[in-house]
């Protein structure tokens, strides 16, 4: 890299981390990826694990604004919750603990909805960096993901969300249940997919049974396994739009996210007649991290 | 043991093998457990578990009768589904391959419902157990599981039936999810228990966003863990409930079990009016198998 960045910008999740070396103009001049998510470290691992991922980019000083779970409870620091209705990024960033000269690290922010109780980390800088990128965009964002986010946003501010279990449970049910005989790891139908959308949102009391019938119909009738597994996304996605059905009928929706979830659940959408706006999540990320560095300056 | 059994009655699941040493008048002469479930056995491998089990029981010969996983395609061997509607249990067994002499091995058939699919390999003697207990009895069955099903019973056939993944999906739940933070292996709360049954029957729709509730609450609100756990198993048997609602509401309900599962089951029907008689799973399965072997006489 031939020059010392202005900024770094960092989306520490879960499961993996990601930085991006910035300018104060808001060029990426450099990017870094790592496996050590949040669940991996412990808190004296943060600091080490920073430093290994953007050891490359200069002596420094560095100031990092970061989101995600990185700001747990069981994260770098806690950064406490904002409240919402409120604006996606409110000011101020949580410090965390350094001891590198010149290193300073900020975190974002996560976001609580106190009834029905809800929370996000991460998603709210992805909210930020959307309307950044769509100023006056009033209507739902939905974030495809292991926990999908429905997300109502107005005149800038975000009025509430709603995270479902789905991605999460489709997993369990995959890897941990009897349906791991019936459904495969790969493959896929979309005639079994929308079948199973339609089911999902049409009778999602129906869900229980539904689910052992995945096994029912593999020994009886030959259902086959990437029929079985697209059912199976399909009974959840259903049964999540039927609950979720006041933040889509009708509204404004734009998905924000990445890779094949992004083709799932414009397949459900469009399914039920929503024509979805798209926006990629890195891109929002990075516009929300750019806001929330600006506003600290 | 004084005398050698006049015939053997077998109960062969997934997890566990249980048999009765019995006489021709149906009295148990000895009993014998094991975990050599059919999960953990090759198909050469069943006659020799069986074998040590009943070693104790004399030379012989020895005349088994059995039901469950033993007769699924992965068991010892496939004994064919008969279609409901019929009776719990049609004529003919299928008799396993046998190399001891003096030994047979026959499997009563399991019950298939072609629409909606469904299969039932054990349950179909506990039904043939109960009717035999209790001539006459027309009703809905609920035998809690795993799998728990809810079985139409009606002059003396199996009308029809629904399976539900409720329990396992229960274990999945609180296993391998996120939500395996906030819930207890251990631990109970009654009132949470009603109210997420409460909440499951009357917005089944919900389910997919109360699941991350129970996280969301536990973070924000300080949910407990036993609280959480019995308030995820009522928004589980709720949704349930919800989607087998013509089972039950205005019928007459047996439960037929045995364990903790019994006391779920009971509160979650008697908190919607349901007052269930009750039945013992282990008198019935051994009054099913003595009603088979007296049929292949």
């Amino acid at each position: 890299m031939d020059r010392t960045p202005d900024w770094i910008a960092v989306d520490w999740g879960t499961s993996n981390v990601r930085a991006w070396a910035m300018t104060a103009a808001g060029e990426v001049l450099a990017e870094a990826t790592s496996d050590k998510g949040m669940g991996k470290l412990s808190r004296e691992e943060f600091e080490p694990a920073l430093l290994d991922l953007i050891g490359g980019w200069g002596p420094g000083p560095h100031r990092v604004v970061a989101c995600g779970m990185v700001g747990a409870r069981q994260g770098w620091i806690e950064a406490p919750y904002a409240r919402v209705p409120g604006p996606p990024l409110p000011q101020g960033l949580t410090m965390a603990p350094t001891t590198a000269p010149g290193l300073s690290f900020g975190i974002v922010p996560g976001l609580c909805q106190m009834d029905p109780a809800d929370v996000m980390r991460g998603e709210e800088t992805k909210v930020a960096g959307f309307l950044a990128l769509h100023p006056g965009w009033d209507g739902t964002l939905l974030l495809p993901g292991t926990h999908p986010k429905w997300i109502s946003v107005s005149a800038g501010e975000v009025v509430g969300f709603r995270t479902s279990l789905t991605g999460e449970l489709f997993a369990a049910l995959s890897g941990h249940t009897v349906l791991r005989h019936s459904v495969t790891t790969h493959g896929w139908d979309d005639a079994a997919f929308e079948a199973g959308v339609a089911e999902g949102l049409a009778r999602p009391e129906a869900l229980m049974n539904r689910l052992f019938g995945l096994r029912a119909e593999s020994l009886l009738k030959g259902l086959q396994p990437p029929e079985a597994r697209a059912r199976l996304s399909g009974l959840l996605i259903g049964a999540d739009l039927a609950g979720a059905r006041a933040w889509w009928l009708g509204a404004r929706v734009a998905l924000l996210g990445a890779g094949d979830l992004m083709d799932t659940w414009r397949a459900a959408l469009r399914s039920q007649g929503v024509q979805p706006e798209e926006a990629d999540a890195t891109q929002a990320t990075l516009a929300g991290l750019t806001e929330a560095w600006r506003r600290s300056q």
